[in-house]
């Protein structure tokens, strides 16, 4: 598939619009090795989460500079509705076990390319040397160390090989070639329905994809987040930019309250006030799992000194 | 209150707009005596919704008279994730038992004006002489004729009454006039969130709405049919004309193959058939209860002639 | 409504079953003056939780005693759809007002009872005194000093009588007595669906409503919390304690990680780490908003100190 | 993965139970060559949709010689929210294909089986002989004529050749045997999140799956229908046989106005009742598509004689 929707010309409009976002509409930011990641409409910006949540004041318009303080209490205080007021709308292409991951969120509209209807393209994922990783030891959905020398080109060469022999089975199936013409004639053409399941999930696929920005931020939150799976991590990264573009403020208030923000247990909360106070705690004492004291340890390197 | 948001001055935008609903946008439209629906936001255009269908079948942009057929097509095959892809957020005051049913649509984002945070505006809805109907003898669930005379005097009578009653004890209660003065600086304020249990379910209530194509065309099926509560179908009726500029080819699709289209069951549809081939059908060969019998005939009356 | 569905006699099942749940399936504990809750039905347990998160790790039942760390990582790791997989069915009785902040809770499904189809009971919420409290002067949606001897004896009479005025209004309007007797034969009963509008939000209504478990604790942990309002906060609280009777692993793990726990934003968790090394802090020196310093301090006093 | 959550002992409980499906609880249907369909957990019956119905209605439970008429009216009206009120869960097994397809469901519940980490079953799907079919030259989303012979025989080489070797590569890059032993200790493991992407989507995957009546109907009504891919169809119809004995009631509503039923459009309903009352119309007359003037005549032969 080349053809892709255009750029309109500029017309006018009455409508919350955001001149950064403006400026890098339609266009395709390149994330793997074939996909891109392109933002193809959006509704709303910083003021009209505010606009929303002063209807629930009955109180109208306020001086800017007090939107970023409203902003930030709504996304500390879990006042989420306002945040469903905006939109954002993108064309995304990635490898299919990315795409499978991405649409466990539900709380989006999608329409993805059809392998039911039209023929898959020949793009696969081979992932860069650097991210060749061995399986973690500590984490089992994890990767450790980078595969080095003759270990990574193996897993390259399986790949690639892999990924180019079950595309020309799959052209042979559907007795199609690499210029869309009829191979044989005098052979019929496999259903692109089953044909498309010799394809492995390195194959890329494409689709639209619209969210409201609270259901953004969550994707964002799990998506960015370093226990995510490289490969979706880098859409999510991007994404990152394009919500600053769009919503400075509302980037800002995510930044402080939901990406770089601390979840402490009860226990842990109980055990940092103590802390405070001066009482020495240990492992043993604190009543938090081997794995919690861990993590809270790592967290406050002097809770446990 | 009084303070809305205001609009913008024209800006440009490379984005899908409809030239038609900019015409109408932010405008305030009168429903019911002191009710009024307005666009404040919209995503989208027909063209969006071919866009979005397309991704799926691997194709770019085609002539612009194909797209009433390819919407027609979605529509009819209930293909309804294209339609997902657009949206519209609306400003409305209606009754609370008008909002009470509206928001029972729970694949919208809302954010109404708090009772708890605010003063409740002096406005409740009292009917329109012609609107005043006896409860129906054969739908539990609706109007019979209209009253007249005495009895109409006498409905109205109570409904203004009470709401004027109410409302003056709701602001003895909390302790502020008219003007928004305190009404006796020696009293407390009865908590908001406490006072307004004492206002009756006609007075108004507002809220920003937004919900995306396919579920407001949902909304619109129910909502603007005639077994909806007329004051909650008033509104619908309104956002129809609204669709209509919007989108005037969904909104052609609507009207042909949802809101005038017709469900005949299994049975209804064999005896269809068999009528057609001429055979003299009644209630009591129909296989249908009296119910659905009676339904058919008034849908098409040749069936029982 | 007198009529509630009665509970069966036991049957047999295969299903996971709750126990202690079934002492109490159906049992209809009082709320507020006249309203109730009470579960109708269930489905899981938390044996159900973790063998739904078993699935993913390709992994079969293992012993008891794990289930525990296993609940608690799921809900610490914001893994929630495990929790997605169990439901509760209520039938609750509540005030208007109370339900129209219930139900904006969209993630659950509900039967209402239809003012429309069915006349409204003469039943209607009057707070006890010691719940009748002035006008926050610091929280513009919430309640300060309790009112005392005339003031709130003023209350009570304002509220009983414009309950008592309105309903015997609504009863003139569809021309029904107390007894479902028709009150004039000579007159038309006004349709239902317009006399109900005539009644406060402090009358009662009633809902099956029913929430998978995911939702039903992000449900407690907004209307448990000490912000609601008091009016729903005494059914969540209901709530939390029916979760515990159905769910002990889940509920210890919902209230050491989620009602009981603590988030700290960016510059808060610096400030705790700043601390607790022992640099010493102040407002100024925070870089918080006067409202979050003041929050963090409450929360940890020794920062401050 | 070959522990599955093994059945319980009878136990008593007083919830709504349905005898027929208890007798099939937990039982693995086979679909496909290596996927099955088993019911896990359910709530409600019949009974429970006619109790949320008749909670609006303000009625507590009538004779059960009406819930048949009742359910048939709700089903009818689409009065979609009692059937909200009963749930089903299911543990799958299929091609990842057909789970692609299946989760663009996005009102249900699911924990599938991670490839990110555990490792992927020796499992593919190979179709029968009698499912390898040309593409349709008239639907482009569909198949044509069966292939023979060397036409079959070809297709059946080439996704067991690849299956196969693409299973042996990923073990390769694991590094780990069928009996789940280590190949070779001096090589380090591929992490299963990069290795997996080397397999095909005819591999199967497996997921607990858990979904409100409503819904459920919704998606049998998409994929149990004539136009879904085979591959799913066939699960779709073994999910219908299961709510035939689980809700006898509204498996007959769901047949007699879902499943069986005819949409007429707006025109469409228009030319019948012209046809009823004896005018002759063609194609050219009718004001229909060439495409919908075909499915009328399919539907109903005598409108085109």
């Amino acid at each position: 598939m080349t053809a892709l929707p255009q750029e309109n010309d500029y017309v006018t409009t009455l409508r919350a619009t955001s001149n950064e976002l403006e400026k890098i509409l339609y266009q395709a930011f390149p994330v793997l090795d074939h996909g891109f990641i392109r933002v193809v409409d959006y509704m709303g910006d910083d003021a009209a989460v505010v606009q929303a949540a002063r209807v629930s004041y009955g109180k109208g318009t306020k001086r800017k500079s007090e939107d970023q303080g409203l902003i930030n209490y709504l996304l500390r205080h879990r006042h989420t509705t306002p945040f469903e007021m905006c939109e954002i709308k993108f064309h995304v292409k990635m490898p299919i076990f990315v795409a499978r991951q991405w649409l466990r969120h539900r709380t989006a509209s999608v329409n993805e390319y059809s392998g039911r209807y039209s023929i898959m393209d020949k793009e696969f994922y081979i992932p860069a040397p650097e991210h060749i990783a061995a399986q973690s030891l500590s984490n089992n959905q994890g990767r450790g160390d980078i595969l080095e020398g003759r270990d990574a080109a193996r897993v390259l060469e399986y790949l690639k090989h892999d990924a180019l022999l079950t595309y020309k089975h799959y052209q042979e199936l559907i007795n199609f070639d690499d210029e869309g013409n009829i191979i044989d004639e005098d052979r019929p053409s496999l259903a692109r329905e089953l044909a498309r399941m010799n394809l492995p999930v390195n194959f890329y696929t494409q689709f639209y994809w619209k969210i409201d920005l609270h259901n953004f931020m969550h994707f964002l939150s799990l998506r960015a987040d370093s226990h995510a799976q490289y490969e979706i991590r880098v859409y999510a990264e991007k994404m990152l930019e394009i919500l600053k573009a769009w919503m400075p403020m509302t980037h800002h208030a995510f930044m402080e309250y939901k990406m770089g923000a601390t979840h402490l247990s009860k226990t842990a909360t109980d055990i940092i006030r103590r802390r405070l106070k001066g009482e020495a705690i240990d492992a043993k004492s604190s009543g938090l799992s081997a794995r919690e004291w861990g993590e809270l340890v790592t967290l406050f390197p002097e809770v446990g000194a």
